[in-house]
Formats: structure tokens, C-alpha cells, sequence
């Protein structure tokens, strides 16, 4: 039996962007789906977004008898949530989360979980600025980089269940030790969002009146400094060695770009360099539109 | 008379993504535009998308007579072209251009230009990774930011001459000196595009395959590193100063980060304030699409 096949019982723990996503996503496909809310407007949202799904602020009743559970809340709560949820497991379910960091929350779930059902973390590559169930849609994770992240500890066929329903949602998948999946992810999203909101910061504070000459690109750069920023001070300060890592690695690439100015060598064979590499990664998934002139 | 009012001769000299945009645009409001290619493709593809338009590969006969001259070439090329095409100037009109950087081109163009006619520099902060003709619109100006960079030589009625064409097409009028222009544009544009450059570049050579995993995050905040690196090269290299102290000011801002990362402590209220001003710049002018939950 497939997660995410009809013939499963499906639970979705805290239904933000993510959660709510997948509640819209999955609802059509599983059995049953359950999802958790603990407030009574998102509750509300669901029920308007996702009729097949049934929503309930009881997290015992959401759990029990569920093949797969899909924890969707911060990560910082995944523990003591995860420690509630436990004496109501299926033994033998499928638990999964959607932290954006994954050493920190699989050492510390997966000793919780296991002695009674399987824990794969899982991280998909979607979402953005905008945060909360309104923001949620059924397409979401269409074409996204899913990370699964096994540990020597996870049974194959737990990995292959919990593959499952993330392929399903048409997700391209990629498996990853939890330790990697955090230094690939500082790269691509932890070491962004630190320079976005670092160069919002640069302008604001040296000269505010700047911003209002902003331009498209401008506003692209810095798009996902509108993120909650409680949210990601959380997952940036989980996975605080692996962006030191990033921003100095960065900072020699920076220290290249200002010798390329000063010496007025070498900075367009940079740019090309970046323009290539940026364009391989559009042309890999081209969410960018028509190909560029 | 007001130039790009219907009683104007208006000579577009370069129709790229701007030039072509602004012939688009203009084409409907002008008494007679003429716009100057030099490739016979180029030439075509106005015919198409501005059907109201005199194109022509002869300089003199775009420019003669005219009102009001753009000069949408690269920076580069500006001062050579000032110098042919100033014989066929009409005494009195009004030249500009549309140039990322102004002070080298406004002290190399205004001696050229000012014994016959006007000069005052121009940059419409629009326009985006995509290039060239084919990319053009003629609603690429609606709502955005144009800098005027007036001289003490400036006079005020080539100002407001200059001014009206921008005005009509929906910009939002700033008047700055060309060097506090070069300085605020370092930061919102030039910086910002070092840095996506440099974003690319440290992931592409510190870990390629996490390039596979990158999020609309990642593509939103690098977006603009796909812009042409020989036109970019050009731009960075002319405004050297302005963007060190800009890469100064990131650096003293980014060691922040590191310290607050490093201590536990303060990046939560630096992550708001950046928000925060960002939310700014989205309410300023709202391209951002609904309201951030």
C-alpha cells in the first residue's frame, strides 16, 4: 500500500502553506485525510479549501489508525509534538515532516518515533514570502525539489512509502543524509534569504530614500525578505554552522568580485559564468518564462 | 510644446528592450518617431511592433529636425555617437539617454551636445533580465521609478522638456545629480546584481548539484543574473566607486548577521526590520501581487 494512494489514511499536522497545500493536494487521492489545526479560523479555511479533508483540533483523533502523518508545523515544536502524537501511532506508520532544516529535527524525532513507527524527514522546495493556509494551492509542489533525508537507521520500505505521495504531488525527488540536505540547503535558501534581507538593510539604513527608485530587479533580489521573520530566524538558527560555511564561501566569491572591479579584468567572464549557471537551472525546470534574448 | 506631445518629432537612437518599449510607447503620442537601428533584424522587428514608426539605418536623417533624441544604446557607445550624430541636431532640442550609470556619461555627453542643443541624462528603472526588441512593451515605464540628473548647466526648461516625455509614459519623476544618482543606483541595482551573480557562483562552484534543489526562492532572489554579462560588465565597470562603498556597506551589514547568528541573538528583530522595509517598498507601488499574510 502507497501513502498517498487511495487505499491510505493520511494525517496533515498544522495547516500553513505547506500543510494546507498538501491537505488540497492529497485530499483527492487518500482514503482519508485528517488535518490538525489548533485554531478555529484555519479550521474554517479548511473546510472551504479542502471538503474532502476532515479537520479536527483534537491531535489524538487526527493520528489514530493514520498510515501516514505529515508534520507541517515549525520546527521548533516538532519534538513536543511529536512526543503527544506517539501513545496514538499506528505501529508501523509512516511519519514524516517538512522542516527546512533536517539534522536537528531527524536526531531528535526519529529516537521518539521509531520504537513504535517509521520517521523519514522530508523537505519540499516550495512556498516563498507568503506564508499561511490562504496562501495554499493544490499545484504547489508541481515540478519542486523534494529532499528526503534517510538515516543508517530507515527501513527501505519506509523510505519507498514516504517517497510515495511526494511523487505523486509531481515532486522531482533527491535523497540526501539529513547533515548534507542542511549545507545544500544553507546554500540555496538559508545564505538567499540572509543576503536579501541583509541588502534590504544595506539600502534602508545607508540610504533609505533609494528605495523608492527601485526597479523590477530590486524587487526580485529581495522578494523573500518578506518571509515571516520568526519563522525563518528559527530555521536559520538551527542550521547555524552550515550557513557560517555558506556566507564565508561567499565572501571569497565576493572578495573575487571586488578584485575584478578594481584591477577592470575579469568581472564579464564572472558575470557569464553566473549567467550560464543561472540559465542551466532554468532551462532544468523553466518556471522563467520564455528563453531569454 | 512639450516633447513626446503630439506636436513633437521624437528620434529614438537604439531600440533594445528600452528603445524599443519607448518607440512602443511614444508611437501613439508623438507628431513623427523615428528610430535608428543599425541591423536590418532589429529594423524588422520595429516595423512590426510599432507600425507608426520611421525606421531607418542612417543616423543624420533620424536625428534631423528632431525635438527630442533618446539615445538607448550602451554607455559605451554613447560619446562616439554623440559626436556624429550632433551635425544633424536641430539648434535647441533635447537630448537624453537612458543610461544605469550618469555622471561618466552626463560630463562626456553634455561638453559634446550643450554648444548646439540640450543634454540631461535620463534612467527609467525599468526592464529586467530579458533584453533586446523582442522583450519589449510599451507599458514597461507604467509606475516605475525615472531619475532626471540635472547639471548646474541644466537649464530649467530642458528639464521640464526632458521630464515630460517620462511623465506621459506613467514614470515616477526623481531628480537627482548624476553622482548622487550613480551612488543610489550602486545600491539598488548594481549591488543587487553583483550579489545575485555572486549567489549563483558560490553554489555553482562550492556545491553544483545543490543548483538541482534550488526553490523559487532561489530563482526570484538570482533572477537578474541572467541578464546580458557583456551590458552588465560595461555598466559595473563605469560606477566602480559608488558600488566598493556599497560592497562596504553590505559587508558591515552581513558582519552583523554573522554576529547575531554566531551570538543567538538579534536576528529575529534584523530579519523584521528588513521586512518590514520591504513590505514598504511593495505598498510604495504594489507589483507584488496580493497582501502578505
Amino acid at each position: 500500500m502507497k501513502p498517498g494512494s487511495p487505499a491510505d489514511t493520511v494525517a496533515v499536522v498544522g495547516p500553513g502553506l505547506i500543510g494546507g497545500s498538501l491537505a488540497m493536494a492529497l485530499g483527492p487521492n487518500a482514503r482519508s485525510l485528517r488535518v490538525w489545526a489548533r485554531r478555529p479560523e484555519v479550521l474554517d479555511e479548511l473546510r472551504q479549501r479542502c471538503p474532502t479533508a476532515h479537520p479536527s483540533a483534537d491531535l489524538a483523533e487526527t493520528v489514530a489508525g493514520a498510515d501516514l502523518v505529515i508534520l507541517c508545523t515549525p520546527v521548533g515544536t516538532m519534538p513536543d509534538l511529536a512526543g503527544r502524537l506517539l501513545p496514538h501511532l499506528k505501529p508501523g506508520a509512516i511519519v514524516t515532516d517538512v522542516g527546512s532544516v533536517k539534522a536537528p529535527v531527524v536526531s531528535r524525532l526519529e529516537p521518539i518515533i521509531c520504537p513504535v513507527a517509521h520517521f523519514v524527514g522530508s523537505h519540499p522546495m516550495a512556498g516563498g514570502d507568503q506564508t499561511g493556509i490562504r496562501h495554499s494551492r493544490a499545484n504547489l509542489f508541481q515540478d519542486a525539489a523534494c529532499i528526503i533525508t534517510p538515516t543508517p537507521r530507515t527501513h527501505p520500505t519506509a523510505l519507498a512509502r514516504v517517497s510515495a505521495p511526494w511523487e505523486t504531488l509531481g515532486c522531482r525527488l533527491f535523497y540526501l543524509p539529513p547533515d548534507a540536505h542542511d549545507h545544500a540547503v544553507a546554500l540555496i535558501s538559508h545564505l538567499p534569504h540572509l543576503l536579501a534581507a541583509t541588502l534590504v538593510q544595506t539600502v534602508a539604513r545607508t540610504n533609505p530614500a533609494a528605495l523608492d527608485l527601485a526597479g523590477p530587479g530590486f524587487r526580485d533580489s529581495t522578494r523573500i525578505a518578506m518571509g515571516s521573520a520568526p519563522m525563518w530566524d528559527e530555521i536559520l538558527r538551527e542550521n547555524v554552522d552550515a550557513i557560517g560555511d555558506a556566507i564565508r564561501a561567499l565572501l571569497s566569491e565576493l572578495d573575487a568580485v571586488q578584485t575584478a572591479l578594481s584591477q577592470g579584468e575579469g568581472l564579464a567572464a564572472f558575470l557569464e559564468g553566473a549567467r550560464a549557471a543561472r540559465l542551466g537551472l532554468a532551462g532544468r525546470q523553466n518556471p522563467d518564462g520564455p528563453p531569454i534574448g
